[in-house]
């Protein structure tokens, strides 16, 4: 718990009226996109980095959880203040302080919105990528702490590829600069890449310094829906191997093709079993000869009809239907489970076989979609608390499909992050020296384990429970 | 020093014929492309992860150093063994694991030349990017150790974004593999780029996974000589604002120029005052009219002659006049420093302006030449050991340089390293809360310091001394 006189503290140097401590308020901060909850015991949204840090020195001198927490549309309850503690919500720093069309470099705040962000870049006649599906609604500091990513990363890569440098509140308390403002740069360790992916469990992002690109000057959207999964998957092989470089290669299954069918601008056969969605950024007659070439292979794999989206209104439609996927899920299970895992290239066919398989066998709903052309799969397990035994299924279930995707040499996330909900597995992927390592970093970065506890790592091996 | 009974342990586990101790073979590793040598107790060669592990184990238990070395092209010292103990050289590490044109991935050892890597990838119809100057000696593990960049770095950026995973023998003897081979992961922190441009500070790489491009179906190359610096620096901002995206955009000032002029395939004006050389890659009709557009900039900032590669081998010349520009600098004067500064491509035009005039009020020849498409630009200070004043002016005219640069909010290194030659000046760009972390960081990995100790930080503010 937060001692009374700390959240006085607090409140003296945030302001009263920034700080929530009413348990119905507090509630609103105790999730996040997944199914895990946790009252924080108190809420607060700090002005500046100064304050961060006041926040932050208050809670090392007297050992309570600091959860930063952007948006909360994050996938692994990553911002779940599992621990309770502050959450420190970072929406009022949301300035974008500088687009510099000279440098090519953005810096904002992390309570930016996504879409704003992009929105503001492309009005200055260029490009910042990374577009996660929440675009609209997460935050730039969500966006670095759990290295989003989206469809367009099969060109233009994910978050981690963006951020120059960063300005970071370190669980001590201190301020400092990690990066740079230039295109490159390898003074000391790289811990500005370090802090990518980090979950808010080594310090609070204050300010993100990020690099932009020159606006393609052509983009195209395909759509092709296919009669079998093996046809769907073969075609994807094809393109990825061809060298035609697909900006985005994204695939539904029919389950998930059922949830927003109505959505899709054209008809799609009822008998479909997948559809790609398909980008090509570029050159314009660059894109018109690739995007025919991909269009070309899909006929041939079988896909019909492969249609080209006529209009950028259409293309906008196509992308917004795969953007409701995750939340359209519901409409089949109430509840879901979504993994986001990885695997090579080469071997997205046999995934995407043996998930079949298992759902089959496991009596479970498993869609499948996400972006085939970086072998990021969205897995989701779905069910209903209501009927019994399918509660039970969930846990094994995903159990073997993170067995499945190792044995095919994948990883368990590629874009939403370990946080609360994958924890548990993280041995699956790293061997106890890689944890031991990464238990000694985060100690090395915050001696009392205030930032975020409780994530990342397996419970029960936790560095060092603050709460004692 | 390495005691002799720890010798005769090494001898035993990686056979004798593996081991250096006469003087005259180890003086071959005390030195690499700096002016920087330190004559190393003993020279090992492993030729296993496993044999490298033993090592680092014996160096834990008896506190010597251990400096892992590729080929010894680093511009840092960061191969040098101040403080001597255990060179450890990788290059019989060399084998090329996998080439995987499915999965888009190679596997490589670290002893692997780059040139001899990225030839193989371009028979496979794929492609490395990566190409530092020294790339047809300098090995993979270096590549990584160091981060190197290259010309190619503008559009495809560098070592960093193509490493995926590694395999490392940890300080404390322990193998682990960090990263993944699927295009995303974000499972843990980014121990991968973490060791990127670590220096060999915090392990030895042992395997380095590696994500490949498709080839890009065609590539065009421009030379532009012009008649002052101004107007080369005016072509490049125009060049980069324009959004025609080059894939290499290299910049050479006379000096450099006048040291390489006879390798060119193509006669350039005695009173040219730079050149550019650009690069541009992708779809033959999209390069042909982005290479148009440039050439016509620079035209219009008044490049006289403006040329354009009409066969590959001409390309391959232009290309290799550029690489040997390093080593071709010692026509002018027997020393020199190389910097390798970046500033943000606004400023590169201020930048070079501020070094003529610096060059001028030094009395020191200062040639400029690189990366001006990313703002890495190398900045080498010539001077005679032998002629009076000359080496005492160079320690302050580096230190002015990095002043200059830091005030443009630019790095002190791009691609090289901070190695032993920049220690000094790390505090001009880290705060002392960023150095104190990184030690702490450095700690986490290697408690007793035995990894390449003596580097990165600021000499007399070691983290600890392994000697003592």
């Amino acid at each position: 718990m937060v001692p009374e006189n700390v959240i006085r503290e607090i409140e003296a140097s945030v302001g009263q009226e920034q700080v929530l401590t009413a348990a119905e308020d507090r509630w609103t901060y105790a999730f996040d996109a997944t199914e895990e909850a946790h009252l924080p015991d108190l809420v607060v949204f700090p002005g500046s980095a100064a304050e961060v840090a006041a926040i932050v020195r208050l809670a090392n001198e007297h050992r309570f959880p600091v959860v930063p927490r952007g948006a909360g549309t994050g996938r692994s309850g990553g911002s779940v203040p599992i621990q309770g503690g502050v959450v420190l919500v970072l929406t009022r720093l949301n300035r974008i302080l500088e687009i510099n069309t000279q440098d090519l470099v953005a810096v904002v705040e992390p309570g930016v919105i996504l879409g704003r962000f992009k929105a503001a870049v492309e009005e200055q006649g260029l490009y910042y990528p990374p577009d996660p599906a929440s675009a609209e609604f997460c935050t730039m500091g969500g966006n670095v702490a759990e290295c989003a990513g989206g469809a367009v990363a099969v060109q233009y890569g994910v978050t981690r590829d963006y951020v120059l440098g960063l300005e970071v509140v370190l669980p001590t308390g201190e301020i400092i600069e990690a990066g740079t403002r230039t295109m490159k740069g390898v003074v000391g360790y790289d811990l500005t890449r370090l802090f990518l992916g980090s979950e808010g469990t080594l310090g609070v992002i204050t300010r993100i310094t990020l690099r932009l690109v020159a606006k393609p000057p052509a983009r195209q959207t395909l759509a092709a829906a296919f009669g079998t999964l093996t046809a769907a998957a073969g075609a994807v092989s094809r393109i990825l191997a061809s060298g035609l470089a697909p900006t985005a290669l994204e695939f539904m299954d029919q389950v998930t093709l059922k949830c927003v069918r109505e959505m899709l601008p054209f008809k799609v056969p009822p008998q479909a079993a997948a559809l790609l969605l398909i980008a090509v950024d570029g050159h314009p007659r660059d894109v018109e000869e690739r995007a025919g070439a991909m269009a070309r292979f899909c006929e041939e794999q079988g896909a019909k009809p492969v249609l080209r989206a006529k209009t950028a209104a259409e293309a906008e439609e196509l992308w917004q239907a795969r953007k409701v996927v995750s939340p359209a899920l519901k409409k089949i299970k109430p509840q879901k489970v979504s993994e986001d895992v990885v695997v090579p290239l080469g071997a997205i066919p046999d995934l995407i076989a043996a998930l079949e398989e298992l759902s089959q066998r496991r009596g479970l709903v498993i869609p499948c979609y996400g972006h085939a052309g970086d072998g990021n799969i969205h897995v989701n397990v779905l069910y209903d608390r209501g009927r019994p035994g399918e509660v039970e299924a969930v846990e094994p279930t995903v159990e073997e499909i993170f067995v499945l995707v190792r044995g095919l040499k994948g990883t368990l996330s590629g874009e939403h992050g370990i946080g609360l909900t994958k924890a548990p597995y993280l041995g699956m992927e790293l061997a106890p020296a890689a944890i031991a390592l990464q238990k000694r970093l985060k100690q090395a970065f915050d001696p009392n384990n205030i930032m975020n506890p409780g994530k990342i790592f397996p419970p029960g091996e936790k560095a060092k429970d603050p709460r004692v």
